[in-house]
């Protein structure tokens, strides 16, 4: 029996549905209308002009403007300091009209990534990228935490299923920060028993097949050529999609799987903030 | 064959040998001699008195004293408030002669742990527990951080058998937050392929079994009663010992295996922020 697709761009915004976004335009227009001095505002930053990042930003500038989000970007040329980031982090974090802000990633090569996340304020993190809102991930009983979107848009597919979460073997193969590490994280939290593979595992495959639920995160690379796309790109998955689709149970397509959803999940977590904010 | 018995109270004190005490105490009065305005110093803060607490309390008075670093004890009645710890722990945060702050758990019921050990400063937090530095070990390409105790101390003991961890197969059962969740990172970023097993795992056995590398860290009760000691307990070990040393190819005892790695590597903790700020 081949695989049920688990439609993302449905889950998160299919028009006319219940979707994620349809319910989080509802909750900001009773936010402001409860209280009309909030007005939830995201902030960029934006350094050099990659085409990849120009294009996910162009998808999370719509989805702010869709749910009722003020989005502001801030952009700098790829020449700019470290200084010149951090300064601008500096003024957003004061500014009390911005409640989520966040650093478009990959940055130029000469600017630590790790010092411009460490310098966000924890409380605006809403890429949930900071040491403080990962490590928050990890200690239980901690008060709940903005979660990475990417991670926490899967899990949301992963419950769109129906299926127990709780006491499941799950395999997620990747360990960088933006997903499959935070991923392995949530999967514990929600009571999971999670094997953590990487380019050292000896024996991913072993660890594959025993998977009741697998998250394939490998690459930031999620772009191949394709000259029969417009863009000349063809967004592609880390997974065979048509093999996997004969054994697994459920599947994530790719486009239209985890992508929707971490937009959805990034103004989710903005909506989150400005709530809180307006307690 | 029967298991090799890693003998931690030996590799963390062995009288003559080069063991880490030994190093540590050498490396403290070198520290001192290069800059005589620091006195590496630990401050300790106690809530009621917990027999169990005041018993570890004293092993890491003791352990301070034979490194070389001063140790100062903060006591309160189990009835302090909240407000009374955050004071204290405000006045040790700024105060420049204390290198290492650290509050004993467990605390009395009316405290919020996770408040308590969010208060103390990421940078002084010897034990390894604010979230920050949790975070720290999680995010890839981060700077060096303070790393828990008991994890590791146990990493030491792995690595003293001479054991390449990297591509093994690590299973770590129990995800509390002083040693399981932490220890599955600090092996995770050895390169080992770790699975996390917890209470709510539908097969345990199976995980047990195909470990190269195995953790046991259930619970904090590791004291049972027993009349035949003189304080009225006995320090067991998480794991049979007799039948799991005729499977392992190494061991730890309890007592004498991660117990003294524990201290020994909270003094390190000291060590290297007192050498941090004299930088």
């Amino acid at each position: 029996m081949p695989a049920a697709v688990i439609d993302g761009k449905a889950i998160s915004h299919n028009p006319g549905s219940r979707s994620l976004r349809d319910q989080l335009k509802a909750d900001i227009a009773k936010l402001k209308e409860a209280q009309p001095a909030v007005h939830p505002k995201l902030a960029l930053i934006q350094v050099g002009t990659r085409s990849d990042s120009s294009s996910y930003i162009r998808l999370k500038q719509k989805a702010a403007a869709e749910a009722g989000i003020e989005f502001a970007l801030f952009q700098f040329p790829d020449t700019a300091t470290l200084n010149d980031i951090l300064s601008q982090i500096q003024i957003l974090n004061e500014d009390n009209s911005v409640h989520g802000l966040l650093v478009q990633l990959p940055l130029p090569e000469h600017i630590d990534e790790a010092l411009v996340i460490d310098a966000i304020s924890p409380k605006k993190d809403v890429d949930g990228l900071h040491p403080v809102n990962v490590g928050k991930l990890v200690v239980r009983g901690s008060a709940p935490v903005i979660q990475p979107c990417t991670p926490k848009g899967i899990m949301a597919l992963i419950r769109s299923t129906g299926i127990t979460i709780e006491g499941k073997n799950a395999t997620v193969v990747g360990r960088g920060d933006l997903v499959g590490a935070p991923m392995s994280l949530l999967l514990t939290a929600a009571n999971a028993t999670v094997t953590l593979c990487h380019t050292k595992t000896s024996d991913v495959v072993d660890h594959i097949k025993r998977a009741d639920i697998l998250v394939v995160a490998i690459g930031q690379a999620n772009y191949v050529q394709d000259s029969s796309k417009k863009s000349g790109y063809r967004t592609v998955g880390d997974v065979d999609y048509a093999a996997a689709s004969k054994v697994a149970g459920h599947i994530t397509p790719v486009p239209g799987g985890v992508g929707p959803m971490t937009v959805a999940m990034l103004m989710d977590n903005v909506y989150l903030v400005a709530k809180g904010s307006s307690q």
